[in-house]
């Protein structure tokens, strides 16, 4: 992958396509969209190394819902988007009487941006407990969930995924969910996108500091994950200002002129410069968010975690689930 | 034990004192009493099979700490109180350079005088992390110290002594300190003690619904018990009351009269069922708190999580410790 | 009034009664009740001195909306509760094209328990800057709200009644309705019970040091209280508690005896030294709730908003206003 | 003033200067810089017309105190930091034993970065209601001081300086001090540089919506205003960027050139179009900030507090505002 600061597998695609002016699609990739009430969806399947190279990502399915800001100032616009979620929950993972799920909230609860996760997990249908001890108390057709928070490694002193791997160790799920927030490349995107993918985690991801691989290889099970991109980050809003800028200025440059030759001469370490004089050494630390992340991230984690029910506990009505959790 | 409502080995034996109107010491407990500071410091040692059934805890060791409120209102004693715990944790758990902790913070977040054990965790000097992964950017004498939260049963769906299981599996530190809000009989000790014990923590204690055993048998680790009375229950409290009544009307009443002996007649049933008149079908679920119990449990935690910092890290002031946090 | 701790006018009514064993209704006191869906109301009108002397309220109008606690756990149930409070409401304050709304939400947002009033104030519909500002943004039937939350006296250093005052001066509402977190004398009715009446609020109700006359007087505009008791004085428990051990072993004991003289001897002063003996010199600062407190005031305030917003917007179905709100 | 987005009068007035290689001061502007320990100080004298214009600020004293960001991983510093801003303060407005003061916490208490003020008002040490109800309980030398945090007008429905007015009516304090979160023109000095006026709050300052004036000709005593920037639009630094690669390229091209030209003449509107090309169309509520913003403005709030403390105290050390905070 080039070296662009995305989570999104929509977002490397669209790069490479960007940069390479392809026509075609990426060999190894493939791609299906189609529009679900008023969310754009987007299925991008890696299906070989070479797009797991030009992706980023290892082989398996990520989905990409796409939405208008709108969606959170409409109670039926966000009980649709849940639905939808919950739609394409339930096409990467498989629910039967059998299930059992874990779902993990990442990220740190301290830091706005990055605690949609342990939101999420907050509000959750939560059943395991009654399945074991209180059986009578629920419907039959429920099926057992848990849920855990397990906080960063500035918190705890230990890697996130030791203590997901120890929990699973002893609640022996057979599916886990984690959500986690992401960067984006695109501010446009922030907020407005959820990304569902059946590889689960990989080392690096997220924008805390999660340095772990959760998937099926390290927890034996199948891992799905669900991710927001709720930043941009600075240094990639400079860069892409900076790209843009230069483009703009060739497109008026004959090619081959002096001019086009300066600008297009412009290399990484130049630009980096110019990255550190306007965000000065705070700069890896710095992000580009909505000034009102804090209503979002709440309202985005609602909408997340109904789809994550009705995906969950397909014999329940969202109603049915609202009674559960009040 | 009496089925009294208390976790604090102290009240136990007081209780069982004053309803046997005993001189001597119960046979299988030895109390020894001082003070430091302004901290009355009580050592209760459950040494035998009848000292346990009458504390109704297992045998070892149950330091309690006594102030008075104004320690909340004083920075100095606040200092001189964490100083005071640290004290006696040092004498129940050795520190050497080989010494790696794990802190659980035990009880729900959501409920506030439950929220004591997460709230200690927050406010924890976590090390464990730099010693691992930058050991060169903290003091070589710093021990490794790891911190949890793991939630309540309603809230994750998990026992949590699963996952304290599964986190110590991984994480194997070498002693474990758990923090828990606990039930006091008496309101004047609510907030106002500190218990800490060398046997960790069994199933029914607590505020929470914890049921579980967390305790070297289980962990495979000596586990330290660090508690504090943030709450009487409000059936404790009516059942207190009627005592008291009674108590008082027979002191003027002469013995073997009429009068005394209907007082001598009312009976554990009556009582509860005058309980249930005065306190409804809520009854279980009603406590006695002060009504500034937000901001006291904030500055409880972190007396005594600097209590805990100050006893792991002997090699650190209270000061570095600090500037640590910072 | 006996001097009984409670700020509900049915409560005063109910132990008056209880006290003289009365069969008529008090003179200067009207009672009506009904019940609405699944909602118990009484109205509870005083209509002259005598009238205020007994219930210890100014005369007006006394409204109390009782449900059980299963409201918390239906959503439909808490949407006929809001329902409920806006038809009772909408009797006591005459909404028409001309009205401007000021709500007041009293009490400490640090404690808990008294938190009720700031929550209800942060999930009302506020208008009143878009009739000023952008007019053309919202349905013209809208009515101007504005709401405030004033904070205590130990967090500002100023009198609510002084910060409430200096605001309907500049904002000049023709109604205001004030929110405020009560006591009440039974645990039975902690949190199950809602008051509202249109006198205002007198100096020394509420459980917070809300010492202050919010009335018509004061502020020259009607003024609408809704009360909800959130805490039961545990004084009040432990005194209860006295008076019902006293009359069960009255009840045994023969009129005249010697026993049933001694019971009747025991003077008030001989009670508070029991109370003071139970409950230690914090005394005064001890309340009984229930546990999940947190959680209850949360929903609470939704019900009260909820209800509000209803009553002050009859152009708006409630699935309008949950859109305005999101 | 240049069309820049910048609340601190030292950022407009170096602006000016970059963009007019000016050596000598602006005319109606006076400057004077020192080190105080490991802070630097500048003051900024608007003292005629022609200052106001180039400043964008009204005739008056503008004192900005830079730090590095180690101070808030240091106590030490962090005192250090509240006593300079103390002295700064105590330049501005004269305290003696007639001050009475009222702090006002300007800002959205829902949006972290703009949580500021509110957060500063909690911190303070309000002491008006103790002069007046129960003055023989603190030192005869102590100032009547109270505090409020009045929301924002999309709270509340009313403009902030409305509710300001009709608190200073009631409660005629001799000098305001407001706190407020401002808007940066360079990520360098989010976080780290605290600005002390004395002509208070013009409308449009601040990140969030409050238009309005707080100065002593509207609330009719003097208004000091303390602001720290906690954010940089993320227009203004998209905007830098363009600036910064232009004057880069331009360093390079030869002055007159046809490459030199074309870069001179990218106007404004066409660097408009980049903005909207890079943010989207929610480039204006998008704000670049610290990704630990939730921690920073919890420690900058208590620096600020501790400084307005001291210097509305003197007759405390910090010891005793501290014991008397606890």
């Amino acid at each position: 992958m080039n070296n662009i600061r995305t989570d999104l597998a929509l977002e490397a695609r669209e790069y490479y396509t960007e940069q390479n002016s392809e026509e075609r699609e990426i060999d190894g990739v493939e791609v299906e969209e189609y529009v679900d009430k008023q969310v754009m969806v987007s299925h991008v399947k890696v299906i070989n190394e070479n797009g797991e190279k030009i992706i980023g990502k290892p082989k398996g399915s990520y989905v990409t819902l796409e939405f208008a800001d709108f969606v959170y100032y409409d109670v039926e616009a966000k009980e649709d988007l849940s639905q939808s979620l919950a739609k394409e929950l339930s096409k990467l993972v498989k629910i039967n009487d059998k299930t059992t799920a874990l779902v993990v909230g990442l990220g740190n609860w301290n830091i706005t941006p990055d605690a949609l996760g342990p939101k999420v997990t907050s509000k959750l249908m939560v059943t395991r407990h009654l399945k074991e001890y209180v059986p009578d108390s629920i419907d039959e057709g429920i099926i057992p969930v848990s849920a855990i928070a397990p906080g960063v490694l500035g918190i705890t002193g230990v890697e996130t995924s030791e203590i997901v791997k120890g929990v699973v160790d002893r609640v022996k799920p057979n599916v886990v969910i984690c959500i986690d927030a992401l960067a984006s490349r695109k501010t446009q995107r922030v907020n407005r996108t959820i990304q569902v993918g059946n590889t689960g985690i990989s080392p690096g991801a997220g924008i805390g500091n999660n340095r772990m691989a959760l998937n099926e290889k390290e927890l034996g099970v199948p891992v799905i994950a669900i991710g927001v991109p709720t930043v941009v980050d600075a240094a990639t809003l400079a860069n892409d200002t900076i790209e843009l800028v230069i483009e703009d200025l060739m497109k008026e440059a004959k090619s081959g002129s002096e001019f086009y030759n300066s600008l297009n001469s412009l290399d990484r370490e130049e630009k980096e410069v110019l990255i550190g004089q306007v965000l000065g050494e705070k700069m890896a630390t710095m992000v580009v968010t909505p000034k009102d992340i804090d209503m979002v991230v709440d309202c985005l984690s609602k909408i997340i975690a109904n789809g994550i029910n009705i995906a969950l506990q397909p014999a329940l009505t969202l109603e049915d689930i609202d009674r559960y959790l009040n």
